[in-house]
């Protein structure tokens, strides 16, 4: 399949769909055409419209970018997996359907649990990841929304929307919070063709496979010593959907993984650092970065 | 007093001397004159001849670089504190005899605990710091150098000199190892007007004062919650001398510590990775980089 360049950016592009033997999946495709392209693999509920223009545009003006929805998700067809190894088989699916050889990837949270999968099962497959706001398998404290200061955000009936996004992904200070604002502005600036929001459903099923990743199996942290490839983990020190110290077992484990951790940050991280964050992915993808990258 | 531009490189510049009425302070002076000087404090035993040239040199093709020499070290004169409270007054003046009016910091190791403590009792003096290596008052596991893994290196006969760096500061993987051997020549291309090394006196004096830093007072960590300046706390994620969990303390309860944490390095890591060091220790200084820098 020949590569066709869309629009430059994630707010331009169409949604594209690509048809399976598991599912049918959107997908958008923007930028540059050379070199690997990034696929980026979304967080719980998330759907295609929730990647931050700010952040998928900007790396996009060096790079070829392939936004993912999973099975289920969106306007893909298919149930969602109650596993992170259900979704890997889906992202493996898709990137034999565009016939991707060899492609980085930037996995947000589940998003990236998905990639650690992928990773293992089909190591040739992948260049380089970036693991944000995520946990390796046997972490611990994963999407807990049953917690208080979680519980404050997603029952309080005046956050609405993707206000909840802003009290979920951003820390309480007069800073974070700024950024959460101008972070949700900017994911609705793409006004058509947008995905639908995820129902309960969805919410479950992922909420299934969190639940299965956090109990691991085998040996803790075993497998990551079989992913060998240059990670960038990043976070924000104030995660509290899946605390930094999962970035931090990340980062003991993994062979290669070189770690970055933002100040007065939450979950969206990537969001409220974005000039930092997309300078940062943009050094370690081009190779001239941080670690061994 | 004007500043004198020294030659471009640590290899070259001349040790230069300042009396103060505590001590006569040496000192190596090159690079850039404009911007904020980057005050450079030193590990345990270390001299001016233990700044990597592929560290300070290539930072200083961009701004002003000052390698400090603490008292009863090297040829400063006077006694090593046994706190490194005493140490930080002796930074202090020789920021004032120098004219230093605002400066940035790379601390590394002990260097780190020093310019903790300046930052507190002259936070208008510091713009930036970076710490590397380097623990917070009250942190654990500093410098004991009777674990077995350290007294292996310290212990045998046949490493001998800045070959002991090379067990300490680097992993035992090839490439760490191969990266140690860089580093111990790099450190040998200064050939004339070099310092004494360091004899157990001055090892003696530091280790008490890392004892008391280990130990601490007051409520743990809560003086981090005063240095407000931009940080960038960089360890290796297997530092054995001061192991990387006091660098995720310090992330975690300064204001405004962006962390970055090296895969397969230990202590040295800036050392190790000196390319990807200067670039990020650049973007920081420079306002462009990581975190809120």
């Amino acid at each position: 399949m020949p590569t066709v360049m869309d629009p430059a950016t994630s707010v331009a592009a169409p949604t594209r769909f690509i048809e399976t033997k598991l599912a049918t999946y959107a997908f958008r495709r923007f930028g540059r055409s050379d070199g690997p392209p990034l696929v980026c693999l979304q967080h719980f509920t998330g759907t295609l419209d929730n990647w931050d223009p700010a952040v998928v545009d900007a790396i996009a003006r060096g790079r070829d970018v392939i936004l993912f929805e999973s099975a289920g998700v969106g306007r893909s067809t298919g149930e969602v997996p109650m596993t992170v190894q259900g979704m890997a088989a889906h992202f493996l699916a898709f990137a034999d359907a565009l016939d991707l050889r060899w492609v980085d990837l930037l996995g947000f949270s589940l998003g990236e649990m998905v990639a650690q999968v992928a990773a293992l099962e089909r190591p040739s497959l992948i260049r380089k990841m970036l693991l944000v706001g995520t946990a390796p398998e046997g972490g611990e404290d994963i999407m807990h929304l049953e917690k208080p200061e979680l519980r404050r955000v997603l029952e309080d009936p005046n956050i609405q929307g993707l206000q909840k996004l802003v009290g979920l992904f951003f820390t309480p200070s007069a800073a974070s919070q700024r950024s959460g604002q101008a972070f949700v502005a900017r994911l609705m600036e793409r006004q058509d063709d947008r995905e639908p929001v995820s129902g309960p459903a969805v919410a479950q099923a992922q909420m299934t496979a969190f639940r299965a990743w956090e109990r691991g199996d085998g040996e803790r942290f075993a497998k990551l010593r079989s992913i060998a490839h240059p990670c960038l983990v990043v976070n924000g020190v104030f995660d509290r959907m899946i605390p930094v110290r999962n970035s931090y077992f990340l980062a003991g484990h993994l062979p290669n993984a070189t770690l970055l951790v933002y100040p007065d940050a939450a979950h969206g991280s990537l969001f409220q650092y974005h000039e930092s964050f997309v300078q940062q992915a943009t050094l370690f993808l081009d190779g001239g970065g941080v670690g061994n990258g």
